[in-house]
């Protein structure tokens, strides 16, 4: 197997299909395979062609024991770029597997603010004292000072390698400086542009570096300074003015406005990414993302909302036990009274859905609050209406009795418009009270739906049709 | 107003927070106010030193009276690169204000991937071949062989302007060529390296280029070939791979392998944000963010979501149908009955989201299904049980009737295993068949909950307390 053209058969055949990218299960079945047989230089050849995305990919999509044996088995050979890329509970049991010495080392590799983000991933701070002590005291010093910024902040994020010079140089002079061998970052896309102080005054495209001709000073060709990030900004904050404004990197400042770092927008796209799916993932009660997670684990992160869940529907079964006596008059409402909730609770998810999201992207602000909300109310109504007729007329035929059809309309027009005004009130005023709407609004959301459901529907039944 | 220094103090005060970003409703009130006034020279003193990220978020928080006003009173320095920026409701919107010629004028100014986007958004095909025909044929050509590829496909999304050079070239000749004035993008972030049939074969990083010196070639210092995007994939793919591998542009290739474009970062970050939006709001029922829409247009792709979930509840209704002498003989079943049902539509939703989400980012696949099917059902039995243990209690101290409190607490065990089932079951089936999970797995899930809840409970119900 160690034939390049069998590796490149392998790449072609096994690893991708055609119009789509990703592992193709029959490549995770061959590795799986030569794992069970413990022949680790086979894995080693089957995973050499590679990225280290898609080796991260391959061992999130391994099971447990698999996982294990795969790191033993390429330890060895082991690509540090492949920690940063893997899912929190998949990497805990990766680096357990390396051992401190081996995760050390890794973290040595990989630019400072993956090195960063590594180190603060282990939560055990004497875990996390051993792995330092075996770091250069210079990388050491780093880590520990991006790790006494608050968490998400810009800080974390940010790399401190940058090109960084003053605006009287030439463009001639830059690239003399670029091609010296100073200590650089391995990559960069802009050099910034700083004053005597060291503080941030523009920055000049690459592309515009290599059109320009040497003699061109870089004041001519800087773009002004656009907007510069306080190193403890909220990462979010970031994000939003990264995808607002298309920015491919942009300059971290310190309290006194010097330059300290930059943020790449590869590390933006990931919280980008994290910041819809946490709203997805909160909005259904989930505290995060849990696929590798241990059943355990994901027993307990899933609880606490099914547990506030049930004090919901107890609330609501509290509710119908006021209309015992009703009930046991006409049981065709015990029939129906399920439909103005499930009703009410779907047109309110959606409403409520839309805000969460408007609110984390800034589109809903205390500037067209008002106006949303009445929209909000408006579809409401419409849809109560559209809906009462709908299931009225299902209802009257159903149990012949037109009462029934009248009083479970009237119950949709009044359920579906607390629908519609709890599911842009709630968000809106969790926000408002800096509790995070996208975590708690769906409990406070099902709570009003079910009792103004079952209220609405049960109370009309008992004065009109008893 | 004309004052400079007041202008500064209105982007210091009224535009930005000290440590978040965005418009501040102050500032919105002061637009409004001169828009109301019918003040078009304040209105585009206020705007001028806004970014156009800025002037878009702006015009998706006014009404849609003001909104048409502010256009009317910028349209003479109205800024093309702010229709990207621009919510699809508010666009069209802005488009109709400005009228064919003026947008005609904007589809000049913007980069071709832009141009392209825009016209695409014109859904009116007479419309479209109006504005088409204000075109440049060149810019029309591009535009139309753009058009006539896939929606969402990579074609839509590249910029056609790069930089493709041999690899045989030094240096010295590239940078010389850059500076030659040849027919450049506006900005791009490296350099395609292509074979004489205009293949790529590898790509050089304008930092790479700016380190090297002059008689270097770009053989040496080239990276070697990554990943190609042929010209019809899907976009969800294209923002996968980038995502995976942190690129920030990819050659785009046609059919036989030809360099036809290439795909920017910041193009991909909007299909990133997008997608995880799109599962959000999907999975609550939403076709697309209609926040901005007209209510009559929301209340239209609101709607069959809700009647589709009639449908459900409808079902749900029929189910308890059968149970009416169960319910007429103990009336304390109606009570508790919607606990059932509510907590496995919960626990089915936590597990579905999870999945919908996983076969995204293609975390879940054929490689690890079995094993996470396992999981999660494993998860619903624990979940159960510990929720049988609670409800069970509630229910025999409430009604004073162990043998209540046994019924519910065996039904929730059986609900609760029946969702963690079909919560990963239905995305795993639906996506096998190659619709969206996000799009029906909801609709399908609370079907099996509610069914299999009320089902459960009065059933056992039936057989065990009548």
């Amino acid at each position: 197997m160690t034939d390049p053209s069998v590796r490149d058969q392998i790449h072609r055949d096994v690893l991708r299909s055609d119009d789509s990218y990703g592992l193709l299960p029959e490549f995770v079945t061959m590795v799986h395979d030569a794992l069970e047989a413990e022949d680790d230089a086979t894995v080693r050849e089957l995973v050499a062609p590679l990225h280290y995305a898609d080796i991260a990919d391959l061992i999130e999509t391994l099971g447990s024991e698999d996982r294990a044996r795969f790191v033993r088995a390429v330890k060895s050979v082991f690509n540090a770029e492949i920690l940063p890329e893997l899912d929190d509970a998949v990497r805990a049991e990766v680096i357990e597997e390396l051992g401190f010495e081996d995760f050390a080392a890794c973290l040595r590799e990989v630019e400072s603010d993956d090195a960063v983000y590594l180190a603060g991933q282990i939560e055990d701070e004497d875990e996390r004292a051993t792995v330092l002590a075996k770091l250069p005291a210079e990388l050491r010093a780093v880590i520990e000072q991006a790790l006494a910024l608050p968490e998400f902040s810009a800080g974390r994020l940010m790399q401190r390698e940058l090109v960084a010079v003053p605006s009287y140089w030439t463009v001639g002079e830059t690239i003399d400086y670029l091609r010296s061998g100073a200590r650089l970052p391995d990559e960069f896309y802009q050099i910034f542009i700083v004053d005597p102080r060291h503080r941030p005054v523009g920055n000049v495209r690459l592309s515009a570096l290599l059109r320009a001709r040497r003699p061109v000073r870089l004041r001519e060709i800087m773009d002004p300074k656009t907007a510069e990030i306080p190193i403890t900004m909220d990462q979010e904050e970031v994000a939003f003015l990264f995808r607002q404004q298309n920015l491919l990197s942009a300059p971290v400042v310190d309290a006194s406005g010097r330059l300290v770092g930059r943020v790449t927008v590869d590390d933006v796209v990931d919280v980008i990414d994290e910041e819809a799916e946490d709203d997805m993932f909160r909005l259904a009660g989930l505290s995060e993302g849990d696929l590798f997670s241990a059943v355990v684990d994901t027993v307990k992160s899933r609880f606490t909302w099914l547990l506030l869940n049930l004090g919901t529907a107890v609330l609501a079964s509290l509710v119908i036990g006021l209309f015992e006596s009703t009930l046991e008059a006409v049981v065709a409402l015990a029939v129906l009274m399920p439909i103005v909730a499930s009703m009410g609770g779907n047109a309110g998810t959606q409403t409520l859905t839309i805000a969460v999201r408007a609110l984390a992207t800034k589109e809903l602000t205390a500037a067209n609050a008002t106006r949303i909300v009445g929209k909000e109310v408006a579809i409401g109504l419409i849809n109560g209406l559209v809906f009462a007729v709908l299931t009225g007329a299902v209802s009257w035929v159903w149990f012949g009795n037109p009462a029934i059809g009248v009083v479970i309309g009237a119950a949709m027009i009044i359920n579906m418009v607390a629908a519609g005004l709890a599911g842009i009130a709630i968000p809106l005023v969790l926000d408002r009270l800096k509790v995070d709407p996208a975590v708690s609004s769906g409990v406070f959301l099902t709570t009003v739906t079910d009792v103004v459901g079952f209220f609405a529907f049960l109370g009309l039944a008992a004065v009109f049709i008893l």
